[in-house]
């Protein structure tokens, strides 16, 4: 039977959540990972050391086991000043900048992205070599808002050129394009941008379970970012962005943003890889590329799957992932 | 008290469904409206001149008085042929065309769109003056069904030219601006489409209840329509596209198409019309556009709108209308 063993799979874009939701899907990502960049965008957000040690022990608490690292993330503020982030730096590997209000509990996120206003911060950043993560969306028409914020990914990468800025997310071929024009620009994507686009969400049926920000886009930006990704770009990584909420919150009169993949985003991969003959990148876009970029070594974890049926399950505690009750082509090995 | 008559309103693009759905349905039309156009695509869809009148004296049963006139249409194949139509024409007022699956219940739709195929009955229609009724989307992105669909409505306008072909719940700049280019090009409007663009659908949270093929566009679009319908530019005609669907069908993980406006359609147009100073444009967009149009003579009814706040309710039966508990700023004279 057809084997890949992945070495130290790293998830460089997660939501964990909190609280019962931690419980139930912490567990989920460890089994599968050797870690995971941990998203702030808690109610309310972290932005205090000690918020962010609480939440570190809670999610420690949550998985059991030292099987599994969480990279953990503050949420941006303008205000942190370089005595801060000396501080932080030790508790965290990079900080997650929302503008205000663009997506799920982001609404303590900034108002204004002007260089000075960010200045005393990303130079300290800059300095002390903590990355600084994007969720890049303008508040423009849902379709145009990655590519309007290209402009401020163009100046940040300007402005603050030893800074490493992710881009996170990435949904189109204008994001995709600054990764070979700005050496300081990195990206992540998730699993189900390789599958989506605007039709799956909305074509046909409409479906709740799809449904994230930044919305799927045109067949001509998936085709970049599998370009990306199936080609293990260096300067791209995979990051699940997988993004639990309860089903009454999904199929309701208001639909949450968020695709849940983490227990099956690396069966997923496999499939996706296998069938565009690149099986052979997959341990790069899982894994090495983030350690090269974010210069970090991961717990030793090897995780092997196999060509094998996977039913995916229907749901999971209350939270329905992407794939539900359908068949993935790879399996983990019992 | 600021008030409006509106004289005979037609609702020119009518779902009213069959069996439950139709005795919910039917009366909160019947209040409102002097007639509409009953769209044919029930389960089967409706073919023949007997399930046509069956459908109407279901309708007429439904409705329980004589104060409603449903035009009725057929679902259109390339088989009618003249004697048929011959047939046909005193029961029908027009024939609706719907591209093979692109929508509700028009899996029976046709395949091919070439004018050598239809050509048999649309020249018959064109002589016994059937108006032909558009479902106009391609089966591409589906931001782009309509517009790439703009070529087939020039063939068909150029290819007959005596037949009046009516645009049906146009979306895009694109169909808005081939009514000045093409005599007998027709369009009805939605309400929906006049107050949504993309963003209100999946912008920020997913909203079900809004979703409705042709998928709301863009704001450049939604400006066209508005020019449109506030002018009553006189080739359009308001048809609601009201499409009702069970809450169980709308709020799940697979939610269809559809936004249920019937009963509160002549509110909402009273307040957008009032918005934008004309008012007294709302008589011609809803009534004589379309009298003119069709060449018909309505049932006489009258409906007195005032400026007064209406609470829309939060459903009717298990539908959930459009504005579903939110305050309109005008309401029926009671």
């Amino acid at each position: 039977m057809k084997k890949i063993t992945i070495k130290n799979p790293l998830d460089m874009h997660l939501h964990l959540r909190d609280e019962q939701m931690l419980k139930v899907v912490a567990p989920l990502s460890s089994q599968n990972f050797s870690g995971a960049i941990i998203m702030p965008n808690l109610v309310p957000p972290v932005t205090s050391i000690k918020e962010l040690k609480n939440y570190k022990n809670r999610i420690k608490k949550a998985i059991g086991d030292d099987n599994f690292k969480p990279y953990m993330t503050l949420f941006f503020k303008d205000s942190y000043d370089y005595k801060f982030l000396k501080k932080a730096k030790k508790h965290i590997t990079a900080i997650k900048l929302y503008p205000a209000g663009i997506t799920t509990n982001s609404e303590g996120g900034v108002d204004n992205l002007d260089v000075e206003s960010l200045k005393m911060t990303l130079d300290a950043m800059s300095e002390l070599k903590i990355p600084l993560l994007v969720h890049g969306e303008s508040d423009g028409f849902v379709m145009d808002r990655e590519s309007e914020f290209a402009v401020v990914y163009e100046t940040l990468a300007v402005s603050f050129p030893k800074l490493k800025i992710v881009m996170e997310h990435i949904t189109t071929k204008t994001s995709a394009d600054l990764l070979d024009k700005f050496p300081n620009l990195y990206a992540t994507i998730t699993l189900h941008h390789l599958y989506l686009i605007l039709d799956d969400v909305a074509g046909g049926m409409l479906k709740p379970h799809l449904f994230c920000k930044p919305i799927a886009k045109r067949y001509e930006d998936r085709d970049a970012l599998l370009n990306l990704a199936l080609n293990a770009h260096p300067k791209v990584m995979f990051g699940s962005d997988s993004a639990p909420h309860p089903v009454d919150k999904k199929e309701s009169c208001g639909c949450a943003a968020g695709v849940f993949t983490a227990p099956i985003a690396l069966q997923a991969l496999a499939q996706l890889f296998e069938q565009n003959k690149k099986l052979k990148n997959l341990q790069k876009f899982v894994s090495d590329n983030a350690i090269h970029i974010y210069e970090i070594k991961p717990r030793k974890k090897e995780i092997t799957l196999v060509k094998k049926d996977y039913k995916v399950p229907s749901s999971y505690g209350d939270v329905v992932p992407m794939f539900a009750g359908e068949s993935l082509s790879w399996s983990l090995e019992e």
